[in-house]
């Protein structure tokens, strides 16, 4: 068994982990409407430039800039009204000098004219007639062909993770249907004697399945699909079965283990079982979360998460949801939420190690402070009843109190 | 036409808007294990309290607190191992004095029994006898009945937004089902000739609808639905009816207007007609967004957001994304993701007035700092470019190039 040989750092863990993932994303096409969330598997070019025509960014009126030099307040250009540039349509207009076209923004700019004059800043004398205020520069009020994109320009880059102006870019440019990353498809086991459905009476002894529904959260906040394979007894070859076929039938397994040594001990020895090359990490150097197991069996990534919930959670953010993003493509997964608060205790830590903390976030005038939850228990509610964790860096050797921390929402 | 009779503080907009607004969250019965996201209708309250029997927080032996007083490494107490407590049953033991049963984390406390000496804390001498090496207390290393939680004690309150670990928590109580409030329908229309759908070809002058997309996914990700109901031409009946129809059908409506006035006005007076009590804001002190409109028509929100895609999308944040959440009965809706940095440049601002700027997040000397993203337009790819904006408070004049300012992520 081995037996926290190398409790390593969860940064060094993670790359450790994924040296020896070899899974790709895989590719799937879908409507670019349904992409929130999702991450493009290639670059996504424009397919012509934006705008495709010259717009007015002013509602006014079209000119030649040239007839509106040395125009002021008190010595005004005359310009003579030809039309109106429809919304929507090609202007029939061809700008003669001397001429005008009333224009509203977005409106294509007509042929002969290369400058928008503000409504604001010409008067109507006549019907048929403005005086312009002040001179215009040829482009000015104008957006030219390709001035936001120019075509075959990378609007997002592979691996990016889509959000709701990207949505609004895509349709831009005409964008459809894109390629994302498949959402990969995560099995969840809980084992351990003492473990009932959440839909049993749990009778003495016996505690309902928290970790599964937890992680389940968290892998769906990933963009993951989690399959929950229920609950396999503390029976050696019962588990191993359990695990090889949810493992086969997923792209990850997250084994969640019982609380007892030996339940725990089985696991590990189950994951270990599982296929080449086996567990990469057993050991990580966070609180809580310690006895966590990173393995690879034929190329899918396995996790073994400890039994105590919070310690699960941890560990389930710290690596199944990476591992998620990272399934699909996702090069840089959308940051945390997180506030800043000052810090209501001291919160003693050890270098080396990273320390997750539940907190509640309070406000004392005016000012919002974290408060961390100490308790007999780290059981689920701790984080019921927090706002988030307090992380204690690897290189610190505590927090004081009154102290500006982050708090990691979760 | 009120044409910016009141130009509003967002805040003061919002409170105004929502003082008007009589629509109540309804509730919907969904498996707990699907409300990810979600928001509780109602509190959710523990029935029956946990752990629902005593357990053991440690790996170790089950003994009477009494027998281990004064024992110390030179000292030893001597207990006779009387058997071990099975994982997941009631232990049939009843300790009598002297003795000790072996016990796992999570294990339930047998009958006479009163603490728990960690394993560490002991030596096995004898098959049937183990030295304690440290007295414990009554109470040590259990959690008692209700610890963790009374029966009846709220877990969650009404109007909570469900995340991960609530999901924990809700199985571990045996919570399958929970009344959650029902995601509202958000039609989105949208105004103008010049636009045209995402599948056509934009000829000269025409421009793809943008807003409707961008704003879809401000919604989904507020945990509305939204509705698409395409795009309107600029002609009053038309765009009245298209209007009525889609609000009868839906929870909220938001009309994206066209760029130019005519097609704003029009919007405008639509909605003015659109039911009782009608406009309730008409313009907002916040760059971009000035020519929003908030409305109330028969007790449902409306919302005519300007036609600009920036702007259109910093109102949809402000107030559209907000709605969607109260409408929910979220009390609270979860933080935006921000990130502290360093801007790059002035950025002047009014008093009085909200400003949101692109940025794009650059890392420079191990710092990060938020470059605003200024340019000619303010089009949607302004906003695909940008990793989030900058906030300009309402006090503020503007900020200084190298003040740390909170950006957030879009």
């Amino acid at each position: 068994m081995p037996e926290f040989l190398t409790v390593l750092p969860p940064d060094e863990a993670l790359a450790k982990l994924f040296e020896y993932l070899s899974a790709q994303p895989q590719p799937e096409l879908i409507p670019a409407a349904d992409s929130l969330n999702r991450v493009t598997f290639e670059a996504v070019r424009a397919p012509g430039p934006l705008p495709a025509f010259p717009r007015s960014t002013m509602d006014g009126y079209a000119v030649r800039a040239r007839d509106t030099f040395g125009a002021s307040q008190s010595l005004p250009a005359y310009l003579t009204i030809v039309g109106e540039v429809p919304m929507g349509r090609a202007p029939a207009l061809d700008l003669q000098p001397a001429q005008a076209a009333l224009i509203h923004t977005g409106g294509m700019i007509p042929a002969g004219a290369d400058a928008v004059v503000q409504i604001e800043l010409t008067q109507q004398t006549r019907d048929d007639e403005i005086e312009v205020l002040k001179a215009v520069a040829p482009g000015e009020n104008i957006l030219r062909v390709g001035d936001d994109l120019s075509e075959g320009e990378t609007i997002l880059p592979a691996g990016h993770w889509i959000r709701p102006q990207d949505l609004g870019g895509l349709s831009a440019l005409g964008v459809t249907r894109l390629r994302v990353g498949r959402r990969p498809r995560v099995a969840l086991l809980a084992t351990g004697d003492e473990i009932v459905p959440p839909d049993s009476e749990a009778g003495p002894g016996q505690v309902r399945d928290v970790n599964s529904f937890a992680a389940s959260g968290q892998i769906e906040r990933a963009g993951g699909i989690p399959i929950r394979y229920g609950i396999a007894p503390d029976n050696f070859k019962q588990l191993k079965r359990a695990a090889e076929s949810a493992l086969a039938e997923c792209d990850a397994l997250v084994l969640s283990a019982g609380s007892s040594v030996s339940a725990r001990d089985m696991t590990a020895e189950v994951i270990a079982q599982l296929g080449k090359p086996g567990v990469i990490v057993h050991g990580v150097a966070v609180k809580p979360g310690k006895p966590s197991i990173l393995a690879v069996a034929n190329g899918k990534p396995v996790f073994g998460l400890p039994g105590n919930p919070v310690s699960a959670m941890v560990i389930a953010d710290l690596f199944v949801a990476t591992t998620v993003y990272r399934l699909q493509g996702c090069a840089a997964p959308p940051a945390h939420r997180s506030v800043r608060a000052k810090i209501t205790h001291n919160l003693p830590s050890q270098a080396g190690r990273v320390d997750y903390t539940p907190a509640r976030l309070v406000a004392r005038e005016g000012e919002q402070w974290a408060e961390p939850i100490f308790g007999k228990s780290n059981q689920i509610f701790t984080l019921v009843f927090a706002d988030g964790m307090i992380i204690t860096p690897r290189d610190s050797n505590g927090l004081s109190a009154g102290e500006v921390v982050e708090v990691r929402l979760f």
